[in-house]
């Protein structure tokens, strides 16, 4: 197995606690890969030999990005749908059905390519690991077809059959649910790792929703719920209910909800580039973080409410809207993504983890609070290999 | 003189007012450059034969980003300062003095260094034409050094030797307008196309401005202003009084303020980056526009008050806080900052102008503003080159 030693890194962050609350920082730091995964981190001086070497000149490296909320599968973009909004038109999750259509049209292989795009798009900023959702096929036959290709691009694929009823369900939502928790849920399955539900007015209420995730469970699919994005609801309850892994959005919370999401463990999964993109609130992630809940950072990336696949954006928006300090924002864009994802494996280096990491063109992370929309990352790492 | 054809553009901006407001926008088109300048543009089945041939596979094409206020000879960072700001203190003017003696202290070259390091990060996300100001030397032979480390890298240099008055003169700043209209002025004048002063409190007052910009103006400099940015004040009644072709912030401004810029056609720079780094109110750019002021975007990339390089995220920013359409935002960052540069052969596509433009991988600009803080800018060209 060859090593490679990374070495004259300025500032190595490797989310181990014990080297130092939140981020484990060592300056003057070098890091030695072997195989797929991280062997040895250090000072500088300490390193052992490797088989080759690499000198950073002071760049900073932080564990890759674990973006843990993704929409990735679908055809065609709603650029038009997004300038209205600017201009005063508001979101609503109806816009979802456009992509529907247009992802239903699509061929594989155009549906495949696009997802290889985004990708390819996101690991150039840093991320290694990404949770892939369904949820723009909304039959049987799409969605698994969904799964199948998003499975070909990471582990964290997401059955996301509940993200709206389909128009030609309008009048019978219970029988798509049926649907959703049936002969859909049994194609999916094996291509699937996560179920999700949208639990949203206009999508699908307390009672739909966990009839639908106790499905999955029972399938072997671990839960993961969209909840009080657009206002108050049961499904930050209902995720803490059922033992979810995440509750994601949480822009409309309780204190109540805050409460079961300390006590549970479900961690929160905060998506400022959809409030950024709907021009919404955001949600308060200092009232999550001083209540003790553990708060991971994702894009959300899709066509309708919020199309950016960039994690150093959410960081910036973190700091500047949500107040989150810029060692708790890379905190949560990578520990916290991985606490989400329940890996142990990724969003830190340390020895034994995967060699998933970023290289900023920049002396410390954060420059990428402090240098917003500039692209920092210089080059990523993912399973010890640069990308 | 080569030329060269690029077609199969998905969406071509020339900023041509012929070809419709404000944006000139053409699908399905192509574009010819001879030497560096372009040579035709039009519908892609028209296009005329060249030397070579590119294919942009649908890609948008836009104008290269006029970027038309930075800060960019300097040394050091300010990113500790930048944390504390994000927790709580307030951003004041005295950190410039930080990067004053950083400046001071380093070497021509490592200068040289920093500032080419930017005019490239600037380049790869589209900027082509970027204005580069002095001010953080503060002597007569440190303002000198800096504008011959700028006039490397571009002709749009600013002579910014009142950004604050340095801790030496702090009981004279009499003393050191002298100096600034003076020796200092003599030492930097054949180096330099503008004349800037920052007109605030804590930094210039009205008469001290004025004394100032005149005095650049007798040897041949063209005045710009830093105005109104911490509140109202005299900065954009200056600017508009003494022929100013740019005032730039103006986040408070009166009604007599917008009446000035849109009699005058003082262009009104808005660098919303900053805004956004220092977590202030945005400047009110509908009511500038509805009164038929000419806006720019620009990035004030600098290492306190908002070290972003990005005119991407400015035209994000500029939909989403300010309001902008994402056609006046992208007509702002190219037209515009060439309005506010007084250039007519750049900010636009059109016969004779420079060909310098960039390449989005996206089907069209809107993307800048519906996908934040992706690097859509696969390729930049300048004077016809890829660069
Ligand atoms: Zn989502
Ligand atoms: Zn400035």
């Amino acid at each position: 197995m060859t090593s490679l030693l990374l070495t004259n890194i300025g500032s190595l962050v490797t989310n181990d606690p014990a080297r130092g609350e939140p981020l484990g920082e060592l300056r003057d730091a070098a890091l030695v890969v072997e195989g797929s995964k991280v062997a040895w981190v250090g000072r500088r001086q300490d390193a052992p030999a490797a088989d080759g070497a690499v000198d950073l000149g002071g760049r900073a490296v932080i564990p890759g990005f674990v973006d843990s909320h993704a929409h990735l599968v679908f055809a065609g973009d709603r650029a038009d749908e997004f300038a209205a909004r600017m201009t005063g038109t508001p979101y609503s999750a109806g816009g979802i059905r456009t992509t529907v259509a247009a992802t239903r049209q699509a061929t594989d292989q155009a549906l495949t390519a696009n997802v290889g795009r985004l990708v390819t798009e996101m690991r150039r900023q840093g991320t290694t690991t990404v949770e892939i959702k369904s949820g723009y096929g909304l039959t049987v036959a799409d969605e698994a077809r969904a799964l199948r290709i998003a499975e070909q691009f990471t582990d964290e694929t997401t059955y996301l059959g509940a993200h709206v009823v389909p128009a030609e369900f309008a009048d019978d939502p219970a029988g798509y649910v049926s649907v959703v928790t049936g002969p859909m849920l049994d194609a999916v399955a094996e291509h699937a790792k996560w179920i999700d539900v949208f639990v949203e007015r206009g999508a699908f209420d307390e009672d739909q929703a966990r009839a639908i995730l106790t499905a999955g469970q029972r399938k072997g699919l671990v839960a993961r719920v969209h909840a009080n994005q657009l206002g108050e609801g049961p499904g930050v309850q209902l995720a803490c209910a059922i033992g979810a892994a995440a509750a994601d959005h949480c822009t409309y919370l309780s204190d109540a909800d805050i409460d079961a999401l300390a006590s549970t463990g479900v961690v929160a999964g905060l998506l400022p580039a959809v409030e950024f993109s709907t021009r919404s609130p955001y949600p308060d992630a200092r009232r999550l973080i001083d209540a003790g809940v553990t708060v991971a950072l994702a894009t959300d990336c899709n066509p309708g409410s919020g199309y950016s696949s960039s994690m150093p954006l959410c960081i910036a928006l973190a700091v500047r809207e949500m107040h989150m300090t810029p060692a708790e924002a890379l905190w949560s864009a990578t520990a916290g993504g991985a606490a989400s994802l329940r890996r142990t494996d990724v969003g830190r280096l340390t020895p034994g983890a995967r060699a998933d990491l970023a290289v900023l063109d920049a002396a410390s992370y954060i420059h990428l609070a402090y240098r917003p929309g500039v692209p920092l990352v210089s080059q990523t790492f993912t399973g010890g290999r640069p990308v």
